[in-house]
């Protein structure tokens, strides 16, 4: 386990930037840092939020992948995706994110057989990737968005603007640089308040 | 769609036992019933917890199967399982469950190809399936918890305690008759505060 530095950018293009490996059971929890809004070091670098478990869960995705290479072998992984309570309030509300938005994507290791499951995958105590998709506006240039890597030992740096997530963000996310196209509970919501990017809209009636 | 009354006992084994299938996009909001508490007509339905989605977070599992018959053919689900926060708190604390916990899974069908996803699968807006696991001893015989189906039109009647999801849990559940060996955030704190069940245990010196 010494890759998932960008997993999807890595194979093509970005769904989140995904970085560093964690250690097996570790939760992240750089500087036990447990507030729901980002949070800074003097240069910049993003304290990892602790308690994100206990954030709002928006959805898994198991083996995603937006390239159309061969499937990664010899393991699977799900994907978890939360968001900062407050951002998750604002988005009913409105159908896109506050500034201070938070949503960390957790990758965990998938089993199989194990206990008395016998087929399909678990989810195990294996955290394999980390990131946080940050909006910040007085910080951030565009739409005020960074992504952040996740280092256990240490507050994360942000993923450099020329990384491949940034530019496909931009162009595939259903609101505001998000895919909330993968998000069930929050797609609908983004319909009703007329939310849905441009970019978006386009490859939905393209692919119809 | 329609099966998924007691996936997972028609198969076998129960893992829980979910109940009536939901139309496509619709919350389970059965009475609009907002409480974290299990709250019932007065002959004994469950009025279905409307925010649970709004919940602690605890796994998600895709196409589980604890029986070796062959996986169902032409789509793919996930189970993701939530729990009343009051609960999880309590959990964090003592390694158990407290009176008044509710475990809901929800399933939620998968999907494969769309907007810019070429492999592996991501969750769509089609809840396919929901149940909640409730502890409640004042009602309740044995260690106190009852399966409740999810009817998305009225509240949910409890589930006989002759199914094989209640015998399944008490035999192979890793605490007090839930599944948290596939609760990757939970299984350890079990562990510290020596809350496994025996049978648990002795399956797991078995596999080993």
């Amino acid at each position: 386990m010494l890759q998932f530095i960008c997993r999807f950018s890595l194979r093509g293009i970005a769904l989140l930037c995904l970085s560093a490996l964690l250690p097996a059971q570790a939760a992240p929890d750089s500087a036990k840092n447990d507030a729901t809004t980002p949070s800074y070091t003097a240069d910049g670098r993003l304290l990892f939020p602790a308690n994100y478990r206990e954030w709002i869960y928006l959805t898994t995705g198991m083996d995603m992948d937006y390239t159309t290479d061969p499937a990664m072998a010899g393991h699977s992984m799900f994907d978890n995706v939360f968001v900062n309570p407050e951002a998750y309030k604002s988005f009913l509300a409105t159908g896109t994110w506050p500034d201070k938005t938070m949503l960390v994507l957790e990758g965990r290791m998938a089993a199989g057989k194990g206990s008395i499951n016998k087929a399909g995958h678990y989810q195990t105590t294996e955290v394999m990737s980390g990131s946080v998709h940050v909006k910040d506006k007085s910080r951030f240039g565009g739409a005020g968005w960074a992504f952040f890597g996740l280092d256990h030992a240490k507050p994360a740096k942000q993923i450099p603007t020329s990384a491949p997530c940034y530019s496909c963000h931009e162009q595939h996310a259903a609101v505001d640089t998000t895919f909330v196209q993968f998000y069930p509970t929050l797609i609908g919501i983004a319909q009703q308040k007329g939310t849905l990017s441009a970019g978006y809209l386009k490859e939905e009636a393209a692919a119809k």
